[in-house]
């Protein structure tokens, strides 16, 4: 039986679910998708949840066409300047150094912090060819350099390259007279000692506090 | 600073990230992604793959808007007949009820089946109102009474429900002068009894086959 006989209509013959195989490897764009998982979701939208495909598709559209990067602080945004840069409730004086958005949204999350943020968009990483140019770090230093900025909080993350990139950083604000600090290291809050690795351990050996008043 | 000074434009004050939140929520309609995951992806297309993001908007619309199910075997197609119930080099005497699309292409990776497919795109499940009627048993015993089919392979999940289904359609298919059969159960290849759970090992005894030549 052939195409014409099985009333296949003017479509032309095309692979076996080939649409489907198009959708599973469009999804593989996503972090931590895989072939198998990739053919899991094209299956379930188009079985379960053709709406939310749709709505996905749309949101996958809009979010590309309008989301942009702050000109003050480089983080997504739709606008000019993103909400917290607009914000007049922030303290701006104080100016958190984060490598990407999301370490931005988990500092706002703590709302342990009121002041401002810069996002790197990256870290150092000199066998990646990622220098100081390619992460424009000459805009940071403009930045804190508005004579409002007294305090640049370090918030890199605690990888070798995050600490290389919060090193280079420290040594090139400190020469600005500004106060440079960097996020504390120990055991984590609920950490068990016999859990805790022996790096975080001896860290927080190191940096060990007084307790109660100072001497 | 208000968002007129910040010369943000004609755009109204949004919600910080907002279409970026939209994106990450609209991501969870995606099997095994949550909240966490989801914004993660959505932060990774935006800063690093924005042409990948354009690709899966479209083969979302594209998928959604063209594949449909076959007439005759109920598997995803963008036909009215997939390329398996169309194609002549397939053993029509041979009929493997299986339960999602996922399942038969399983199979066909096998290499080891040249028949034909049919997809319940489901399985009996009493506690979720789920009944002969809401998989359209009847369409099967339809497409198994066709003259053509000698042998129905049932190959619906070995768990509580595909066993019940199977069983239940072994029933109404045996009363048609149909060989009906199951796929076997047993130690999976490359298997060590020592990891086998005790319920598939027990299996494995009672069926146990004779070696060589049958007596």
């Amino acid at each position: 039986m052939n195409a014409r006989d099985a009333g296949a209509g003017s479509a032309p013959p095309r692979d076996p679910l080939s649409r489907l195989e198009e959708l599973a490897r469009a999804l593989r764009c996503l972090p931590g998708v895989g072939p198998k998982a990739a053919q899991r979701m094209a299956l379930h939208l188009l079985q379960h949840d053709r709406d939310g495909a749709q709505r996905l598709a749309q949101a996958l559209v809009d979010a590309t066409r309008t989301v942009r990067h702050c000109e003050r602080c480089n983080t997504f945004t739709e606008a000019t300047l993103c909400a917290l840069c607009q914000s007049n409730k922030r303290d701006a004086t104080q100016l958190c150094v984060v490598e990407t958005p999301a370490d931005l949204l988990m500092v706002e999350q703590t709302q342990a912090y009121s002041g401002l943020y810069f996002v790197l968009m990256g870290r150092l990483s000199p066998l990646d060819g990622i220098g100081p140019k390619e992460i424009r770090l000459e805009r940071l230093l403009q930045r804190a350099s508005d004579g409002v900025v007294r305090e640049v909080i370090l918030a890199t993350n605690f990888t070798n390259e995050g600490e290389a990139t919060a090193h280079y950083l420290g040594e090139l604000l400190a020469a600005r007279e500004l106060r440079v600090t960097r996020l504390a290291r120990g055991v984590p809050v609920g950490g068990e000692l016999e859990y805790v690795d022996a790096g975080t351990l001896a860290q927080a050996l190191r940096e060990r506090r007084n307790m109660g008043s100072e001497p």
